[in-house]
């Protein structure tokens, strides 16, 4: 499935500035992007600001195309969105969504053949006849008293979105998360852990009296809370076990029948 | 509900280049976030590449505060997040999540206070220890063998990620009642905490040698990612002093020189 990763073509039209050329290629690298069209640029490859943003994406850049027009950019491809600032006007609602939302159709589409996503020049944006020439509209919700983003963090984010609809699909298929969900300790695992450390805690001074209890309370609370993982669960229990040790060191030695006033007035806030 | 985006700080620790300074100002503005704070800065808000890549964020970039460490830029955080292109090594798997994961749940920490996310030097990233300071880790899935975003990049990632939560709350809130924000600790008060307690599990021999700053860190993480109210601080306060007092008892006799090496090598895990 990492082809259709490479099925999505980014297309900068008229872009002004070398270093946007250069942080695009990177973002695309980033995110295993790598077809890169220029439509009539005014910036070069070439230059050095594009080649000093470029870093790893350097690949990306020097196999970029030039091509005269949007035409020749989307000539193979299946599917195109064009990218706007602005969402009202030449297209329909239907037609216009979010990044997040438009993603998945685009990398649908990539199954298909080509696809690409439109990037208009910087000072501003696509032409409505551009925008026209394009299957959908794509969006980056943002501030609207905020000015447009910049071209490549535009990109970026296409590019991630993108890179996160392939990712799900990937997921889906296999019927796993990329990043597997964060293991939580059951509840039973966490109550002898929690009475292991009662027990630990009573012995080395910690819990005594009325408070003991509600103190025991609340340290379960605090730790419930964060949800434990099995990890986290076995780290409590060598604590536990480091103290039940400590205290047996204090006691073997006839020391610590009570503890220090000062510490019990004031561990309970 | 939008003084939350601006509840949400922006950390740049030792950032090198201006542009990215610029950069980054920009893509918050474009994103509703105003609270920008440099760490020790290598570069300047001053500098002609920063002014002009900041455009319409130019008073985001103005406003920005320089502090000379991580501990004073997030002294008044209730959660922060580090961020990292590396997920192995310090951290476990249970503080590790997307952009998409994590930002969720910054948003709903920014209720009871400011949260930062916070970013690395160009070069490398951040240190382990600046890392082991925050209260999770954020990751933004990409390409494994690409090399890291740029640095403005995962900015605007992370910013775009946030206002999406923003945004969903948003929509989701409407027509339900608000519920009044738990009391969470702030950062300097929890560091003093953790200080306090580092130095009583060191006394009472549970943290030593390699391992203990693995074990002090997954601690951190664990008690962090629970947000603990300023009475839990407390609690912890009072636990560390009766561990202190323990620790002193054993040692008044002679006791207590070596740990069990039983409860050691379960310790960890």
């Amino acid at each position: 499935m990492t082809d259709l990763l490479t099925r999505c073509r980014v297309v900068l039209v008229r872009p002004h500035y070398a270093g946007n050329l250069g942080a695009t290629a990177r973002v695309m690298r980033n995110f295993g992007l790598s077809d890169l069209v220029l439509v009539a640029p005014y910036a070069s490859t070439g230059d050095l600001d594009a080649r000093r943003m470029a870093t790893h994406g350097l690949a990306v850049l020097d196999a970029a195309r030039v091509v005269p027009d949007l035409g020749a950019a989307l000539s193979d491809c299946v599917f195109s969105l064009a990218t706007s600032s602005l969402t009202a006007g030449v297209f329909r609602s239907g037609t216009i969504g979010t990044a997040a939302e438009q993603m998945p159709e685009l990398l649908a589409a990539a199954e298909s053949g080509p696809v690409a996503i439109v990037f208009g020049p910087e000072p501003h944006g696509l032409s409505n006849e551009e925008i026209g020439r394009c299957h959908g509209l794509v969006n980056v919700p943002s501030d609207p008293a905020s000015g447009s983003l910049n071209l490549a963090q535009a990109v970026a984010i296409c590019c991630y979105e993108f890179r996160k609809a392939w990712s799900k699909r990937l997921n889906d298929a296999r019927g796993k998360p990329e990043i597997p969900a964060r293991a939580v300790a059951p509840f039973a695992d966490q109550d002898r852990m929690f009475e292991h450390l009662r027990h630990a805690l009573t012995e080395v001074g910690y819990l005594f009296g009325e408070k003991g209890d509600s103190l025991m309370h609340a340290i379960r609370q605090l730790v419930g809370r964060a949800m434990p993982t099995p990890q986290e669960v076995k780290i409590l229990h060598g604590l536990a076990r480091q103290l039940l040790w400590a205290s047996r060191q204090m006691k073997r030695d006839g020391a610590g029948d009570a503890p220090e006033a000062d510490s019990r007035d004031k561990s309970d806030g």
